[in-house]
């Protein structure tokens, strides 16, 4: 049998339920002394594991449950099994399931075909594959990783716990916070797309002497890129989760606990403040200044500033109701020319009779 | 003079073009004797070389032709050339050319600056450049191709004769089949992207534990993504071909031989049937599902599921034909605004009249 | 204090400021024996300083600044600094930025853990960092800068002065030009997206067997895509700047000095013409053919030829002033159906009295 899952769902560690209800402050409805070693889907939960219900309307599969205890909301009161009773079974599970697969750092320390530059002190915590380079004068926190083919540019720093994935580009001088997370592929710092053009219409590059900061707990997709500064910073604040192949480009300013989806495009200069929400293959114009909280559903085109907490779709991007009923309406555009023109016919038969 | 090819057109095996019309059910017209070494557009070809022609209306090109022989469509019968008749010359040219570049696999080895992981059991049959990480456990079938750069995470799975080029990164626990062809700097299995978010707008990770999968024959452009699941498998089945710079997220299972063009975006847990087609820059919204056949064209938007064969265009998606139909009545919306106000002052003219 | 910036602004040379003014054609009002040393933005330039200013609309800002000398427009005519006075001051901050920052090539030779293929002659001038992978008859100019991770194919030609971020992939055969800089993680000459489909449904790779030539002066930023052709050449010729995750298709021709934004798409075998402008994720269909100097706003789709100097926006696109006006009037489409419901019925009203 193919097995699915490319980590042990069930580990060593077991945890008393009392101390899972108290990570996400539940209430235990059942067995108090349940001892949980794994995490799995409703479906597919075996004896020792916890797993958890979005909505009420599905307790109605507590029954077919075979795992020990299940994640539900609050207004869930009783069940076939121990229930965990929290106020968001969501964000319970997320919690739950990080902390059954959690593992202690166990530093391998720095692999003889690596290559760090001599001004580089490397601490001992640090996972550090082969191949992987690092510049001059780095500063390395604890307990970070670096995958194979990872390369870091002279003057960088990275803060405690952070961990670069395979073939991940980190370039000179910039700033990486705790917890950081970057996966494989992805581009930090590369030249800002900057150009002085001639009358004659050659392109002289404007150096991009700035750096990228990026703020503790944030992570970054696949092969996304986000350009250093023409001078200063482009700045991820903290908390900021960007998907993959996303493109932020210089002196770029994004709120702390943003959310960009896949594939999003931002230009440069454009300041996002804090939960913003960009729908996949969204994009901003240059200089755009987006409020906290401001959300666009994918595809979307965005030239202007924006106030907090609107909603945008279209593009241009227009409010997000605005837009779903001018979709509807898009849709009918052949026959409201048709009546149109029908409209006009009539119109000027009733103007004409009326001239007679 | 440059040489604008990057292999040998004229390879040191000659092919009887009867051994050509066997493998593409073609019927010759002409020298059945003839021995074919190479394969070039019509305009090019040299002595020993067979070309393709299209379409019938071309075949006044023929006479021109300097090749051996040429492929064409059946309605073509006669011509100054050897002919090779067959239903589908664009088919038969594809097949004949390949089997002409076609070499040997001669096994290189392990580079000595290669880096395998102890439980890997490493197979003689494999061509393993230098700078290539494997972690542990990790299933190699044969005749295997590993780039420079190449990450392979633990426990992977890879079949018989698949390429991984340059810098690409298959994480932990995906399996490859056959035959596979993976482009420079792609990223297979990277987290998906899951947050559950609390009520002052953190998000916590949701672990990923799922993996990809890839069935036989399936081509993946450069610098692509392919999610693992949340749980269970993200699903690229056989046949398929995507182009560059494509986004597949977690759970997303794409159908038998379906065709994802460049910068296609597809949200999370999407189902794709058999032969779907999206174009560039295509985007779905996450749980789309989308019968075998679906086309859509360049920068559609697809927000909900659709029957088999459905052609869409257009963001939000709708029916291709009416698209075609929106979008040219979308550049006279300014006039039909014009028209509409005259129309309304009209109307309420004639009202008044009538109310006088 | 945390210094945002990645390389030293003040450099050890210094520059006659005669020297910057000949080299940007301009006039100096003020100290003409001045030495410069560095380059930074007015508001936090310091002695030894050049500073740069667009408009004579801000000169209001000179009184303030604390640098040695102002780059102004020709119309700002006097000031409390040194001034230099220049047609294009954005171009001259450029140039004069740049020459600033310029430093000389010091060769650090090949990096112990490159790995060049045998039959590839190294030259001394070089810079090959850890983990480069260089194949068999490679032709490499002078002055060349490779960092860690780039993976160069067989029978590659680069020209002089030329510069391969880190993890960069120049698949066989492609031919790069003098002063070319390829940013982190792009892949040059992956196989074009060219299959052949029979009737059943399945796919037949078409080999692609063209190569890419990139000309002098070009730029290609991080983790774009330049396929090779089927046959012959996919061709970026000189001074084209191509920004972040842009994918460009088999057998297209870029004019020279175009510029292509972030996560632009060009299907295959288009033709751009000199100067061409696409804005962030502009596609084009495949086969399209823009004349010099076309300009697409952001997220068009263009699907027809266009003649020189045409601006559109829009998917799909259409003339730029056409579409603003028409994307105004998207927005009131739901009060246009109304409008247009109301008038109908008003009219059937008119007729049906007419007609009593």
């Amino acid at each position: 049998m193919a097995v699915d899952t490319c980590e042990d769902n069930v580990s060593d560690r077991k945890f008393d339920i009392k101390e899972l209800a108290e990570l996400v402050d539940g209430e235990i409805n059942g067995d108090f002394n349940l001892k949980i070693s794994g995490f799995a889907p409703l479906e597919t939960a075996v004896s020792g594991e916890i797993s958890f219900l979005v909505k009420s309307a599905e307790a109605d599969k507590l029954p077919a449950c075979k795992g020990s205890a299940v994640i539900v909301p609050m207004d869930v009161e009783e069940g076939p099994v121990t229930l965990l009773r929290v106020e968001n079974p969501y964000l319970a599970a997320a919690k739950i399931h990080s902390l059954l697969l959690e593992k202690p750092f166990v530093a391998t320390g720095t692999h003889k075909m690596a290559c760090v530059a001599d001004s580089t002190v490397v601490p001992r915590q640090i996972n550090m594959s082969a191949f992987v380079t690092i510049g001059e004068r780095v500063t390395l926190g604890e307990r970070i990783t670096l995958e194979a083919g990872v390369v870091i540019g002279d003057d960088v720093e990275i803060g405690d716990d952070t961990v670069l994935k395979a073939n991940v580009t980190i370039a000179s001088g910039c700033r990486l916070g705790k917890r950081v997370i970057i996966c494989p592929g992805c581009v930090i710092g590369s030249d800002g797309y900057g150009y002085a053009t001639d009358n004659r219409g050659f392109h002289t590059k404007r150096p991009q002497v700035g750096v990228v900061q990026i703020d503790d707990d944030v992570e970054i997709g696949a092969n996304s890129c986000v350009d250093r500064a023409a001078y200063g910073v482009t700045h991820i604040k903290s908390g900021v989760k960007i998907d993959n192949l996303v493109q932020v480009a210089h002196n770029v300013v994004v709120g702390e606990n943003s959310l960009l989806v896949a594939q999003v495009g931002i230009a440069g200069s454009c300041r996002l403040g804090r939960n913003v929400v960009l729908g996949g293959q969204v994009g901003l114009a240059d200089h755009v200044n987006l409020g906290d909280g401001v959300m666009a559903a994918a595809q979307s085109g965005i030239h202007n500033d924006q106030k907090p907490g609107v909603r945008l779709g279209g593009s241009p991007a227009i409010p997000i109701k605005q837009f779903m009923r001018a979709a509807i309406q898009y849709g009918k555009l052949p026959e409201m020319g048709q009546d149109l023109r029908k409209l006009k016919k009539n119109v000027a038969a009733l103007q004409a009779e009326k001239e007679e």
